[in-house]
């Protein structure tokens, strides 16, 4: 963990380094998932059958006993306590109600002289879903993932989700029953990917695959994009608290464990004005990692990339957190609100002292599938435009296409377009042919 | 050239023949891509100004050398004849109110019980925009890859353009003026792609980087990606005409031609329910390559690419055209609103007889640079949406966590995330804490 102030002489090149670091350790997996596609691609379900016995471990009769049925969401979902159905309900609620305000609008123009414009919005027909499995299977995750395509009117979401030694998370599948998930297979890694983007003969190809996942996982939809869709390969996740002297210190350490719990190449920085409520944090973060039960992970996390920065000003704080461009940021100050403004880059922001990440990572609405490792510069968090496509179009009337092909048949001729020139000089009159 | 029609008995098996057809050929250049982009690390402004006196065969003096002038755009610029002036501003003026209408709003919500959450678009700070050079360099591509990026608010567009021989189009020059790029070099290949991905002395990176490009262009926008963003890599070009006997089959010949001449690997397809129809475009289209300066393309590509389907109703031919999802689609029937209400997946669409693809190529305001090979399933043009990120935000009061606090707690138990749940808890008072 780096402790840095504004007023060191080698602050700058220590926040550079800090910009530099690559927590990402991405394991040579191509081959070996190229070899996987072509199984899928040569013998569909009997590969799929072949690997799940193989990496999985557990012995699926055939194809049919892959998918999971409507009894076994129904046992599952009926032994899970009402806190817990509750709980995943309101989520379900908050999370759908948000991205439905996302949805934009169709727009259309006409200049009044012959040419209407527009541009008109579509659901993508199909969408993969890839679900980690076994234990660690995050029923938060199925709803992130699945209801921005549910509101963005996707008819058909096939979630995938491996099952190792027959393991099934029930809040998974209920999860995916509230939103509105099409059909769940028990299958997992590069074949699940594959299966999805080139079909079998029981899983019908996608058009869109979304989802967190292994490296295995990452470099199949790395291999299949172009044949489908996929969302951004995320890296380790981060959060930067801004955070006044004013905050409970214990508050803030939790926050910024709350990031370091999830994985060793996560990050956690903490900008204050305050050196003491600095020293302060720092000390709460050793008490918390005392009972933790992820404490080997999160302090893993805490001393190979933590950062406490001492900043002269909020100014400097602004500047700093627009370079890091962070995927989350927590700002506890007086007027959150104003510092936001400032912002220019992060994948979502939490506003005030009442206001920790996990709120966002549950239940308060926006997606928590967010831009890692600086993407925040021209990334965005998930959404249903990840769903939706635009087709543009143009119509013409004669009146219209008199008015600026001539225009058109100038330009095709300088790009040496003859046959462009052509196909609009041919519906022109001779009136229209002004030279 | 096939023709087919959806009443022989092998369509099916046909019609699928066509939608598998790989149209691109990428060659294998990863490797000397690679090489490139480590040169630009290692060495900056002299990797780039030796690569550039290799491949474009003249010499700069210096890295200066490299940055074209206001004076050499003003002088270049004044020698456009009128006519080629006067239709790139109505190009310019017309593609930027398009995309100023697309510009997407902020959103905010309030529940009402103490949690406000929103939406807020940002414009990426600095984008590179790539142009083929020499003779080819196209100013409507110029126009077409930064007047979105302007409209968006984007504060710098960096663009390059190689300059073989030293030739440079003024209506590159022109183009560029006119869309507001902020700096215009005069490199290119994977070493410009390279320069403005990781930067170097002269050219300071910037964060996306769009525009059209040989293999090396594209392979070196790939190893890019995750650094900075990327557009799609844009595959051979195509368009479907669905046109009823009614039209002019000389015009339906040329449209066709005018997607055929951009390359051997484009594809033209005409659907259409009336077979004399269907003969007479077939003949005006041999006709038309008689005398067509680019027939050499244009016939390659018509001869192994094109098709022309018969079909029985304009049911079938919707539903042919969902399967295809062209990146161009003509609609040149009685009423073309009524078709096109029910296509689900198409680039961009032209409708009516007056409506030829080139104009939207040129003039007519939507964007050229869409999605190809049955990409339109899940891909969308560029437009704003390519140069604007989102940032959603939350912002809770004590009364709000009071009020979802207890969920998010549930959940992240139930996903043994303790820290997480933790940062929730400690911010609840005990009232709060309902078991």
């Amino acid at each position: 963990m780096k402790r840095l102030a504004t007023t060191d002489p080698g602050f700058e090149a220590a926040f550079q380094a800090l910009l530099d670091e690559a927590r990402d350790t991405t394991a040579k997996v191509d081959a070996a998932v190229a070899g996987i596609i072509q199984s899928i691609q040569a013998e569909g379900d009997a590969a799929l059958l072949d690997l799940t016995r193989r990496f999985d471990r557990w012995s699926p009769a055939d194809a049919a006993a892959l998918r999971v049925t409507e009894a076994e969401i129904e046992q599952a979902t009926a032994g899970i306590p009402a806190d817990q159905r509750d709980a995943l309900a309101l989520a379900a609620q908050r999370i759908e109600a948000f991205h439905a305000a996302q949805l934009p609008r169709d727009i259309a123009l006409d200049d009044g002289a012959g040419i209407a414009t527009g541009m008109r919005w579509g659901a993508i027909d199909a969408v993969g879903l890839y679900v980690p499995g076994g234990k660690a299977a995050y029923p938060s995750s199925v709803l992130m993932n699945a209801l921005p395509a549910r509101v963005a009117g996707v008819q058909r979401i096939a979630m995938c989700v491996p099952t190792p030694d027959g393991v099934l998370n029930p809040l998974v599948l209920a999860a995916a029953r509230l939103a509105g998930v099409s059909e769940i297979w028990r299958v997992g890694g590069a074949q699940a990917v594959a299966a999805l983007a080139w079909g079998t003969a029981s899983i019908a190809p996608v058009d869109r695959i979304v989802g967190p996942g292994n490296a295995y996982v990452a470099e199949a939809k790395r291999q299949a994009f172009g044949r489908v869709g996929i969302d951004s390969i995320a890296g380790p996740s981060e959060v930067v608290i801004l955070a006044d002297g004013l905050n409970d210190a214990d508050h803030v350490a939790l926050d910024l464990l709350a990031q370091a719990e999830h994985d060793e190449a996560a990050q956690s920085i903490l900008i204050t004005d305050e050196p003491a409520f600095a020293d302060a944090v720092v000390a709460a973060v050793e008490r918390a990692l005392e009972t933790l039960p992820r404490a080997a992970i999160a302090s893993a996390s805490w001393r190979a990339h933590g950062a406490v920065i001492v900043v002269e000003s909020w100014d400097q704080a602004v500047a700093l957190t627009n370079r890091l461009a962070p995927e989350h940021l927590q700002i506890m100050v007086e007027d959150p609100r104003a510092l936001f403004a400032r912002i220019r880059h992060a994948g979502a922001a939490f506003l005030g002292r009442h206001c920790p990440e996990a709120l966002g990572d549950y239940v308060a609405g926006p997606n928590h599938v967010l831009p890692t490792g600086r993407t925040a510069r021209f990334a965005s968090g998930l959404s249903v435009f990840d769903f939706l496509k635009r087709t543009t179009w143009v119509e013409a009337s004669a009146a219209g296409i008199a008015a600026i092909g001539p225009a058109a048949v100038v330009l095709a001729k300088a790009e040496g377009l003859t046959a462009h020139g052509l196909s609009v000089a041919a519906r022109l009159t001779k009136q229209d042919n002004r030279p």
